[in-house]
């Protein structure tokens, strides 16, 4: 099926400074794609740290299995990722192909099998042919080279219409520092468990617990604030890996301040290459950001946030360009979440439509309508009873999302 | 926008016997529709009692507010509904429709306004035109007759398109008892917090907090196991009315054994009517039945089977008979509940398809292929911990559904 690029998606790749400790490589495996690349290999230089979250599914494919139990050890040497097939519910031969592929690599690499992360991405329940990875790997790790960054970024895509990228430059205690991110992600796109595929990488010198800190962190505020179906991947997975061959004092603690410019940098990263995701949102004609103030806590905020961005009734009205805000009433209604319908307001496009129970006198739904026919949405729901806020960011449901997915495997 | 017939659909509308006591009427106001009538009206004898169901959503209606209310009493009347707008964030003046509405309905009566009953239905946050249906309300309460069942049924109706009727027969203490019921629902159905609107009506001489529990019990294996999109109404309501004329022995504990054929009919009647929404799920094209068996709990058993019902991906796979049983694995998984992948079993229509963690061996995708190309999808979800289950209802999610919630509006 050709698929033409979202019209969502950013005018193009961005510009990926190499980072020092860093060699990419793509290769065509034949896993399930023809004519494309389906696997990407880093290659990282020794004395990498390394921090990552997983989906928490229950029921995660054997590459989240695998890295979730080598993550304690903190150091990367390698990430190898195919697309094509999920290697999920594979039984003992998917955890098998996993082994396999990371004992090939640690050789190839000259790490420990433990130093190599692994992801697949694709249909769920197909068995992943490993001999086409462990094949594919020694011209791969060989091929390897600092400048592969956009190449990279589409080996891992699967209904992806456009390569994820994103890049930012700080300093740390004045050492300038580099953060690379690219991601995959399309459907099955939901948050409040975990992400989709995002590797992330950087110069800096960090160890992995303080990475750890600030990946989730961070983490909670991107992936974690996206939803395209509010269905949860078995596979998701962010990693964050540090080669620390930027000369800058010694950090230690995730809070120390100096740190302060590399945080910002990183959710920049990590929100940038999450609202791609959204902008590649199968069947995605809109870009809508979801802002709830005024909430119980910020918890409750981001729960209806999710209530309204995950409701088929809100994202088809926003397909429709229809301002049929009774639906968003509806949403903050389900979200089970303290909510008190004579304080409630709603605005979409910055016009406020509804208040104190009832629509707003002398409502003029025109500018409303003009607002909700362009590319992207804003709305904003006050709640009017704490403080608690949350920003939330998904997209249209279309005729193309149940294209996508009324096909994906034929 | 003309709408076909869902493929869904019964053959036909059920024979609605007369029930003693009840007497019904239509009417068009021309609150939104035109051509087609849009008030029902209930006239019950003295001496009916009630029970209610209602949504449990944060910002409920007027006339959800208003039955709450009253609901104390047990006692009913009347029970007026208007489909075309809701009623629902409409403020003040929402409130002050639905008393006026029922003070004109007790007058024409003579009873107590807390006797009447009251839905709305159609569009959220529009204001309902109240005087038009009190100034409907005298002609229909004077030409309320018993057999008016399908009438009925046909003006609460909204996105529906078929009207949903069902009867059922039974004994209280070897007295012939009768069960009548009407609902009408198609999008915004979702379970877990109540139900869509549902009116039945019974000559059983039963107490009010009777019927309430019969009612509670009956509605959670019924209206709170379907779902069509995932989003509650602000509207949901289900009323059951005993008007008593049946002469048999007194009955004051919902725990008598008198009541077993009694619960057992009421609760095929809610189910009937529950099924009929599903069969008209906005869109739908295949009725789905879900059943998970050796969850933790039935609560459990439940959430999962919900999961399953919600997702989209899943929902669009069957659309396409598409068997992708990795989306129903995910859909496991994301459920939140305890799952062991290695215990997991998946059938549909009979075939196992896997099991210990993968597939099964030798799986033949034909027959199951055949099963998902047909109008009803049976999956088996057995996750081999404990005792829980639970049976779901729901349909599959098609382009249809966006045409019409994308255009409902306009």
């Amino acid at each position: 099926m050709p698929q033409d690029v979202s019209p969502l998606a950013p005018d193009r790749f961005p510009d990926l400074p190499p980072i020092a400790g860093v060699r990419l490589a793509t290769a065509h495996c034949g896993i399930r794609y023809k004519a494309r690349t389906d696997l990407m290999v880093a290659v990282l230089d020794r004395g990498t740290t390394a921090a990552g979250v997983f989906t928490r599914s229950r029921t995660p494919g054997a590459p989240v299995d695998w890295c979730r139990r080598i993550l304690r050890h903190g150091k990367a040497r390698a990430v190898v990722v195919n697309s094509g097939v999920a290697n999920v519910f594979t039984g003992r031969q998917g955890m098998r192909v996993v082994e396999d592929t990371a004992r090939t690599a640690a050789r190839l690499v000259g790490c420990q099998p433990r130093e190599v992360y692994i992801s697949s991405t694709g249909v769920i329940g197909d068995p992943l042919p490993g001999e086409k990875i462990t094949a594919a790997l020694p011209a791969a790790v060989a091929a390897a080279s600092p400048a592969s960054w956009h190449e990279a970024a589409k080996a891992i895509m699967t209904t992806d219409t456009f390569p994820k990228g994103a890049t930012r430059v700080c300093t740390i205690a004045g050492t300038p520092v580099t953060i690379n991110g690219f991601a995959k992600g399309s459907g099955m796109i939901a948050p409040d468990m975990a992400t989709m595929l995002a590797y992330v990488f950087t110069d800096a010198a960090l160890p992995a617990p303080v990475l750890q800190t600030l990946l989730k962190a961070g983490n909670e505020r991107s992936f974690n604030s996206i939803t395209v179906d509010g269905d949860t991947s078995t596979s998701d997975t962010v990693l964050l890996c540090a080669t620390g061959k930027a000369k800058h004092r010694r950090i230690t603690a995730a809070r120390d301040p100096r740190l302060k410019e590399f945080r910002r940098a990183l959710d920049a990263v990590l929100i940038d290459l999450a609202q791609q995701i959204v902008r590649d949102g199968e069947g995605a004609q809109k870009f809508v950001t979801i802002r709830v103030t005024g909430a119980a806590t910020n918890r409750a905020a981001r729960r209806i946030g999710l209530a309204i961005g995950n409701s088929p009734l809100v994202k088809t009205a926003f397909a429709a360009g229809d301002a049929n805000w009774g639906r968003i009433v509806m949403a903050v209604g389900k979200a089970g979440e303290k909510a008190d319908r004579d304080r409630l307001a709603i605005s979409v496009g910055g016009v406020r439509i509804a208040a104190k129970g009832g629509q707003v006198e002398n409502y003029d739904e025109a500018p409303v309508a003009r607002h909700m026919a362009g590319r992207e949405i804003e709305v904003l729901v006050e709640l009017g009873i704490g403080a608690g806020r949350a920003e939330i960011w998904t997209c249209d449901l279309t005729h193309r999302y149940i294209d996508i997915n009324g096909s994906y495997r034929s």
